[in-house]
């Protein structure tokens, strides 16, 4: 383990634990991307994968939002979908539209193309690297969390070959193809093992796996195709690493917070369509729960968006809450309007708070 | 009123009254579309909206799957953006992208474009045509299902100009005009409930109001912007012509069942993301339920569609259930899995019922 720089704030490590904390700590998903001009301006000389894949950027990608904003944590500048280019498919990032896969997996036989998990894990070096240059570059101002696109998810771009309304074409495939679904469920799930071990060993101090795609499942689909690739991800983790908490977001399967609060996170993620205070109650105190406002809020004017706040931060009530949005930043918002959200979070908060 | 030719299946009518049916009705929504190989031989010589303004092709379209499949309904081959249009907003259908407004509302001051309820619902007397001329060809078969679109999910399309992944402009309008919001909401409001009442005049023998983006609110907005103009509308439609049953279907906003079960319809239609069980549980016997399988289902063998229908009527139970998908039938489903899915509901669900 490498000799990183003390921290300073470690408000969403000790909140992710349960702990109580004197204030609500806060980031936001996608904190780092087109909403920033410094963002754009870097993106203007770089494709979007060669500065994920060059950890000197990332890492300055990395930093960006902290440098404007009062943020609680940094989040490791990356993509879900270097996973699927590491088990050998090609994905172009394309202006305007987002990700595309030339070859999306076709069939179950297109199973036999993927690389095997330990070359995938190996072919990551450029994660691991970034993630130690950022650590470094903190210098401990806040922790650095690292993530994953989660099972299910990859498995959706993987044969979707891109984003969709309905995913059809990967829902079909649990329907017609259910045991190869699960091979390939599992084998995504041994890459990111592997993938969330390394990337603490490499520097970052909390794990978030991101399911995007979880919405889109029946409940009944979720408990056999999502969740048990949740639950032995994060027990794997857990088993090799206990120090670094983990966080799950399921996006969309509110119907699943019960089942999620017992896969083996420290943390569950909430969208902006669940009440934080039924949020509450579904997990009955097993783990600390994250988010939730809505995005969209933050068009408002700043005084609406600390009424916002305030609203959200009643619901969650104190402790055991790290904020966040209940998804990410779009590019059209404003900086200014997110460094107020950061700002009232951490001033309603604390006055929520007993002294 | 009319004479209409004597109804000879009204299953699905008594279904929606709460009554005990032999079977299970069953219609699915976008039954008459691009799926049909007849359907895009008409559409290949008329453009959308001439479809949906000729009352002979609209009432053509309509009845073209009831003659390759036993469904128990027909639903008018209509668009909810046909009011808009009545409020004075120009739509286009643009082929492979969706709906497209040139001139969304920018702001507040643009409510005044917007032509009186009275205008409007007197703009849409195609659409009435079209119902008389369909119940009459239709001849009694199966019930004729008239629709709209729900308040909020108009709001969201005039604003936003088309579809869009996050709604954001529409959403913010939520936020930074909170009166406007209202005032546009009770307008729309007042059109459909003339809009309504004047379908089920013109042969519409049930009404189901669509609010498809009912599920990117936070619960909080729901009940402020959407609730209460689902509920008003209800109670008006309700008042001027009680003997016909109103569906409402409110995708993504699952939270809301026990509210929507209080909000003056008879049916609640469901998404293929709750769980049938649950959800009459959260409705507790107050309506009856429409819905759910996943439209990815059908994309199965049939051996898989029957096992999928034998599990989603199992989870409804017997009574009170009017059987569909969850969502709307995708361009790339296969016409005979599609009449799979409607011959296994009307065997399995006799077989589960007594006598």
């Amino acid at each position: 383990m490498p000799d990183f720089p003390l921290l300073k704030n470690d408000l969403i490590l000790r909140a992710a634990r349960g702990e109580p904390t004197e204030r609500a700590p806060v980031w936001i998903m996608r904190q780092a991307g087109r909403y920033l001009p410094e963002y754009r301006a870097l993106r203007a000389e770089d494709e979007f994968f060669t500065v994920v894949r060059t950890p000197e950027l990332a890492a300055e990608v990395t930093l960006q939002p902290l440098e404007r904003i009062p943020l609680d944590a940094a989040i490791i500048f990356s993509d879900i979908l270097v996973v699927p280019q590491a088990l050998g498919m090609e994905v172009e990032m394309v202006k305007g539209t987002g990700p595309h896969f030339p070859r999306p997996l076709d069939g179950p036989a297109d199973l036999d193309r993927l690389r095997s998990p330990e070359d995938a894990a190996g072919d990551l070096e450029y994660v691991y690297t970034a993630l130690s240059v950022t650590r470094r570059q903190l210098g401990g101002r806040v922790p650095l969390i690292g993530f994953c696109g989660a099972p299910w998810t990859l498995m959706a771009y993987m044969i979707e070959g891109g984003g969709s309304k309905t995913f059809a074409r990967s829902k079909a495939w649990l329907y017609a193809h259910p045991e190869a679904s699960h091979r390939l469920l599992q084998r995504i799930t041994d890459v990111l093992a592997g993938y969330l071990v390394r990337q603490a060993d490499a520097g970052a101090q909390l794990l978030q796996v991101f399911d995007s795609w979880a919405g889109l499942l029946t409940p009944a689909a979720f408990r056999s195709f999502a969740l048990p690739y949740l639950r032995d991800l994060a027990g794997r983790v857990r088993a090799e690493r206990p120090g670094v908490p983990l966080i799950v977001f399921a996006r969309g399967a509110n119907y699943a917070l019960p089942d999620l609060a017992e896969a083996g996170y420290d943390v569950v993620g909430l969208d902006w369509t669940v009440d934080p205070a039924e949020a509450r109650a579904a997990v009955a105190g097993r783990v600390a729960l994250q988010g939730n406002l809505d995005p969209c809020a933050l068009y408002a004017s700043p005084a609406v968006i600390r009424e916002e706040v305030e609203r959200m931060l009643d619901a969650f009530g104190p402790g055991a809450h790290i904020a966040n949005l209940g998804h990410g930043l779009h590019p059209t918002h404003d900086p200014a309007h997110v460094g107020v959200f950061v700002e009232a979070v951490h001033e309603l908060s604390a006055a929520q708070r007993p002294g």
